[in-house]
């Protein structure tokens, strides 16, 4: 069997607050044998997510489960830290290059957990084939994928919004904000998306048909806000936390619904807020509003899954749920793109296009 | 008509931090006339409730709602403040002594919402009739009232435990949580109680049969409580905050369930905590180990109230759930009585017996 050379960015230190480009190094791969069982992938696109900053720092503090499916394995590999030296985690759309297994041939497409890299040997437990003639592969990364089927989960099993009340997103232009607020609006709720710098809030009105969409950098945010809520917000689908939580808080109706899917302000502190503590302002507007918040993890809703593949690509097909991706091109530029994403600074699903072998 | 005279407690000014004897001022209160379509009824006993330190701040933070039902009535009763110079709120058993009305005679005994007074004129939208020959009337203001359809709705609706799971609950020995801690055990659960001081913790093993009981006030309680809980914590049923919450969170399994139903702790402080702000350790423990918690109001739980009524007179009647009662007498006793709520120092459900006419 031939050489098949390419190259993968492993973890070279840990980050102390924001990841910086010194936090990645790069090094070259060969592989040359495929053992029994086993299948060589091709990475073509990475997923580049913001939990992938929690996966630096170390693992995930969540449970791991053992199951037979797909989205089980998937779950152990979700919550797994990256060693230093080891190779940067995360989704991939992969090629076949050369498979030992009876389940695979040599040029199918694939979901992988494939990582930051060029090439990889995989078991094959976590992979989802995936047919490249039904439309835009990368959609499996995105609103077909593990962020599309998180805001699908959670917005059945928990915000299940209901006609004429008031959905807030934040990170509203991202992956999974982007199909909870479109959700929203098919159930007849008015959805107001927060996003980042006015360019995004455009789009979310006139390509996402966001109802309202609000720049969380501006001065009078908060302000804003209320204004745009005037009976209130009955469901706040958080992914940022911090800032954004505080100024919806007040807003909330009572019995409001809060899908807690991602802290991305959190994920590259160092979790340490002097000052007032806060934290009983919290759980006495739980206890006065009534207010139901869950823990949202996609892992949760493996009994939704055929219901979501079923639906969201119904959705999509029809042009009911749109999404947005953001390209970056060459492994190289993965770090970056990590970076740009904690900050808010990326267009839509961030992706990163691997050069054609 | 005769005049009926007596004594009434009225708020002679709001607390500043915990509430003083000095808040309280009695006063004579005499009635000679029962206008059409009102009745005249005496308080026999009131239920000493911790709410009512809200009670006395101001109002409570939730919202009004304007239904036909009683409990609706009741709801819109139980938020509203007390002024200073009005009569101190809260639930009582009473008989009627005068009726103006078709559907009250004298002599029925009711449930009433009839505050800190030996008699007085009500509407009688919101009074509930009760069979005195059908056992002790007063548990119509604990285990079959208020508390114990509070603590069964957000056992039914919120914390849904399962058997083998293991569910703590603070202010264990109280009217609530005596409550859910027995439903727990009903429904096959391990049932691991908190309250204050060696008695109560004793009595909530032998006389309401939790499978453990913990003194919060020993120096080890968290340690204790750990060894308590090998498996971890499936539902919290919060009723206290503060230390314990901090003490319980670590402790917490993932998807654990934590009705949020009062806050003891917090009722009598300025709201204010200096230090470090924990608020989003609260925000990323949720999100990490996928918590859901609910505020828990009674008042949502209507569609369940015949269930209620059917389902705990039979568990009553069985001797499945016990109640433990705490009687202060005389009207004048009523202030002390809520102060030693607020301490946690009563000995199950608080009632003051009022002198017999």
């Amino acid at each position: 069997m031939q050489t098949y050379e390419g190259k993968a960015i492993v973890l070279a230190s840990r980050p102390t607050g924001k990841p910086a480009p010194d936090n990645f190094r790069v090094e070259d791969i060969a592989i040359s044998h495929v053992p029994d069982g086993k299948v060589l992938i091709q990475n073509l696109w990475l997923s580049i997510e913001p939990y992938m900053m929690l996966s630096m720092k170390g693992s995930i503090p969540m449970s791991q489960r053992v199951h037979a499916n797909r989205l089980n394995r998937l779950s152990d590999l979700y919550v797994s830290g990256v060693d230093i030296g080891q190779v940067m985690c995360g989704p991939t759309i992969a090629r076949i290059l050369v498979s030992k297994r009876d389940d695979f041939r040599a040029g199918d497409m694939v979901v992988a957990y494939g990582g930051w890299q060029d090439i990889l040997i995989d078991d094959g437990s976590a992979l989802l084939r995936i047919d490249p003639s039904a439309g835009h592969v990368t959609a499996q990364l995105g609103v077909l994928g593990i962020p599309g089927f998180t805001a699908y989960g959670a917005m059945r099993e928990i915000a299940q919004p209901k006609a004429g009340e008031t959905v807030v997103v934040s990170a509203a232009f991202g992956p999974v904000g982007s199909v909870a607020g479109q959700m929203a609006r098919l159930a007849g709720a008015r959805s107001v998306g927060i996003a980042s710098g006015p360019d995004k809030c455009r789009r979310l009105v006139t390509d996402l048909g966001f109802d309202v969409a609000l720049d969380r950098l501006v001065p009078d945010f908060a302000a804003q806000l209320a204004e745009a809520c005037p009976n209130g917000i009955d469901v706040y689908f958080e992914n940022v936390g911090g800032m954004i939580w505080w100024t919806v808080l007040p807003l909330l109706n009572e019995r409001a619904r809060i899908p807690l899917c991602g802290l991305v302000s959190r994920y590259a502190s160092d979790g340490v807020d002097d000052g007032i503590d806060r934290s009983m302002e919290v759980i006495e507007a739980i206890q006065y509003k009534r207010l139901l918040i869950r823990g949202v993890s996609v892992f949760d809703y493996v009994p939704l899954e055929a219901d979501f593949y079923r639906e969201m690509a119904g959705w999509v097909e029809r042009g009911d749920i749109r999404y947005v991706e953001d390209v970056a091109e060459g492994l190289a530029s993965a770090p970056q793109a990590l970076i740009d994403v904690l900050k808010g600074r990326n267009n839509g699903k961030m992706l990163v296009r691997l050069g054609r072998r």
